[in-house]
């Protein structure tokens, strides 16, 4: 279906711009040495994911076990499980284990006892998660009696094979200057190198696991790490954008949205458009919170804009279908019900969870994960 | 399957609760001699739609043609759709409008005409959509000559049936005490006197629709008000509970989640459930901000806490999939990994959004909208 043919919300995707964040990520790895092993719970999707393919990408991320098996069903077998293990779905993980190479993350080893228990055949991967600056999850990298315990807890287990340490940075995500990201990966790399050398001395070998879409995108400086897992930047999003870690031209990922009435001399618009389609994460631009922002689809496979100039229209609230847009005056008159406008959302990975399918800017249809379970 | 064997984060619909609430709303409707038009937006679903119908209830709001369409399958046949139409869906509204009794809401009749072109025999009813304070979209109370010109011009339409006009207040979701309320409440009476006066005096009879589950719940002051159409009520959740709209033991839904990680000495857990079943609405405790709080699922079968003070966790942070709970050390001391938690979301609404079905504590498995489109 053509994208001008939309008639509601509908996510779209623009698979050129799209696989050339790709293409400039893994060039930006290959170039330093590092493993790329891409985050997929941004996309959701096996269509992005053969994009990745495309590039010579073997290894991914996730972070449910659904999404794991979602993948593995598409033909991808190295996958890391990215969340500590839920003892729950212990048979769902050593099912997973017999069919592809899994990585697994824990902070505490009690909990894979349940997943251990049931495995059978290939080990599972297990890397141990550490904290090196967020304060989200794992352990503190100077635990290093801790850290070291456990890895010799995890490497004894037949059922298990070591591989190393894993940290996310979510921090990076609210760095608004280079100076602060990159302040975030020295000391990042810093802490895990204080961790795997505590391992090293202990006779384990350690990989080094880290990578975040800000410091992914935009640092240099990956001393000590073997691997990066960036996600959010296959599509980039408006809190990227407003945080310096992407041009307006690398969003590849906007909600369509009809127009529903227009007030043009207040310079208001409502959409149908809502918190059940951007989710209500939002990004700051001169102080002011923004759900989205973007530009009206006036002429059928027209390009999307470069320049943030090009987008006129923010989104400013939301409701549960509908949302406030505001903008110019003269802008929003060239607005009417039943415009649409293209509007890129705050969060793009949050945005996609809404939603069981995309278009592409070329006008194919492509299911996501939503729709497969 | 029952509740407790969960192994993911599951919606639970605690189904005497959810009745009780709409038994005391349906009364109260009753007592106050106003129409009861409850907004089925909240739970999507048709099982509890079935809860409402058990109560006399025969008409119905929604905020989306899906959701028209979904619930006309399952035999409602009297439904408002309270968004200003849509004239991309024109086609889907026709056809609605041939099989149902289905009322539009308008702010601009340009909107209307793509719909009307298309519409035969049943002619659709039509509020106008009117700004009592909210300030989010609709013709202010007082502009009453373009009230009046607009009613006067879907009056004249031999395939429309005016009906009168239609506010949501909702800004009683930012009110903290009944005096707020019942100033809002006044205030909107007021305005809305004002349109429906200019119309009278015009010789038009219009309905006054209004309703949010605040002031539905707490104000008895609706002088000048016909219809009434709160819908959060049914579950309500942690705002409303945190704005003193409901207790504890009226809230009707809560997110199952399994523990991954416990740091009892920090008062800290990690929770596999995160943004995707959440979403990122939030409610202020203390003027913390909280995006859920729960207790501890122990027992099969066992009952939901009726007081704030048997709920001793909070959900204070979230990633995509993954949560940060906080409480007491004491508290924490029972969780470890494979426990499962219990959060009452901030907005229950917007949880509901995140999932294609709920179970309810008695062990049922019912659909949501999201499994049906």
């Amino acid at each position: 279906m053509p994208v001008h043919h939309v008639v509601k919300p509908s996510l779209v995707v623009n698979e050129d711009r799209c696989r050339n964040n790709i293409s400039v990520m893994a060039s930006k790895a290959r170039r330093l040495g590092l493993k790329f092993r891409p985050h997929f719970k941004t996309h959701q999707s096996w269509a992005a994911g053969r994009w990745f393919r495309d590039e010579g990408v073997d290894a991914i991320t996730v972070s449910s076990v659904d999404m794991a098996r979602y993948f593995a069903h598409d033909g991808w077998t190295d996958i890391t499980l990215a969340i500590p293990v839920n003892p729950l779905q212990a048979k769902q993980v050593a099912e997973l284990s017999r069919q592809i190479n899994l990585n697994l993350v824990v902070v505490d080893s009690m909990a894979l006892q349940p997943a251990i228990a049931l495995t059978e055949g290939n080990p599972p991967g297990v890397f141990i998660k550490v904290d090196a600056g967020y304060g989200r999850a794992g352990l503190p990298c100077e635990r290093t009696e801790d850290i070291v315990a456990l890895a010799q807890k995890l490497s004894v287990v037949d059922k298990l094979d070591f591989k190393g340490i894993l940290a996310h940075d979510g921090h990076t995500y609210q760095a608004t200057t280079l100076g602060q990201i990159e302040s975030i990966r020295h000391e990042s790399n810093r802490r895990m190198a204080v961790a795997s050398e505590a391992l090293s001395l202990a006779g384990m070998k350690a990989m080094v696991s880290a990578g975040d879409t800000p410091s992914c995108t935009r640092s240099e400086h990956w001393e000590g790490v073997d691997e990066i897992r960036p996600g959010n930047f296959a599509f980039y999003d408006v809190q990227q954008l407003m945080a310096g870690n992407c041009t307006t031209g690398q969003m590849a990922l906007a909600v369509y949205c009809p127009v529903i009435s227009v007030e043009p001399q207040k310079g208001k618009a409502v959409i149908y458009g809502g918190a059940v389609h951007f989710s209500k994460d939002f990004a700051f631009e001169n102080g002011e919170r923004i759900f989205g922002a973007g530009f009206a689809v006036k002429e059928p496979g027209a390009s999307w804009p470069c320049h943030l100039e090009q987008l006129p229209f923010r989104l400013t609230a939301l409701s549960q279908e509908h949302g406030i847009l505001t903008g110019a005056p003269k802008q929003m008159a060239q607005l009417k019900p039943g415009s649409l406008v293209a509007l890129f959302p705050a969060h793009s990975c949050l945005a996609v969870a809404q939603f069981k399918s995309f278009l592409t800017t070329s006008g194919s249809l492509e299911q996501t994960i939503n729709h497969w379970c």
